[in-house]
């Protein structure tokens, strides 16, 4: 290969990011060469710093600059309202609704047996903790509207009846996205709205 | 915004670059947050050194890392004709051919109005300058099949005639790509595969 090790280098970098091949990471590499070095300095100074400066909730998995999150340490939001979502962009995606005021658990994933995620990989056993030894009165359950987040929240469904939990348990409602088309939606999404009606 | 300052930061970092929106350097972040330190380390490292471990070659604006590039070094190629290529990549890729065994000379763009880049924000004074001055018998265009990429070869030969240039002057056939499909072919590239048959 004729490229200088330093821009080879780099682009292994990129392109062991999801999504990114190598083509595409060639051409972020070479966009790079013609951005001043203090951008490339900021850049890399960002990416040294992601996890030294981010922590883990310890209540709800969170990542946040404190532990306690800023959502578990807000005496305002309802403590007795756990939301279960996959990953903190779900968290994120929640939050900017502004209509939910409870509390959260992150899983950091789904239970996914194809590529070896069992329970045990993800935050469950966190979750059945916090609601064996909290005051816990509904658990929401906002994992993905896929097959990996939907046997999740039957995994800790059965894992709360186990601990005798008989607090509410919910799921996000299922229908029609705002904005699409009935044309277009699948089967299964139009039965559930059917089946939702209201 | 929820999220703390340091994924916020690079998310922007990664923004800013070319074909990444905002969705995605979220999901490239929150990726990087599951990579272990080192990696993290190497990539910044890669970014900070980039461009100081590269350089311009004087002769043909090839970036690598000595001054002359390589190929320009490289006693076995021939001096007297020289391929004209937009973008570093495209070097790469005609050298990828193991087909060429010229010199090259890299504009580090494409004359492009309505961007606002001209002929002398891109390395076409070298390139005569060179010419001019060297022994030169041959001068391939390898711009982009493009408006920008034409119109860019086009001036260069008016330059070239200006100066007095009578060496060759060739462009890459045009036609037909390998692996595509006849009817699903512009119907430019059909009529330039029609002209150039053989």
């Amino acid at each position: 290969m004729l490229l200088p090790k330093s821009i080879t280098n780099l682009i292994e970098s990129f392109e062991r990011l999801p999504g990114i091949g190598p083509k595409t990471a060639q051409r972020l590499v070479f966009y790079l060469l013609h951005v001043p070095q203090h951008e490339l300095d900021d850049f890399a100074g960002n990416l040294k710093i992601l996890k030294t400066s981010t922590k883990l909730c310890s209540q709800c998995k969170n990542i946040d600059e404190t532990d306690p999150c800023r959502i578990c340490a807000d005496a305002n939001r309802n403590k007795k309202v756990i939301c279960v979502v996959e990953q903190p962009l779900d968290l994120i995606a929640l939050e900017n609704t502004r209509k939910y005021h409870g509390a959260y658990h992150v899983l950091h994933g789904a239970i996914a047996p194809l590529n070896n995620i069992g329970p045990d990989e993800i935050y469950i056993n966190d979750l059945i903790n916090r609601v064996q030894n909290g005051d816990v009165e509904e658990v929401i359950f906002a994992t993905n509207p896929t097959l990996e987040g939907e046997a999740t929240a039957m995994y800790i469904e059965k894992e709360l009846e186990k601990i005798g939990y008989n607090g509410k348990r919910t799921r996000l409602a299922r229908g029609l996205p705002t904005g699409g088309d009935l044309e277009y939606a699948d089967e299964l999404t139009l039965s559930n709205a059917l089946e939702g009606r209201k």
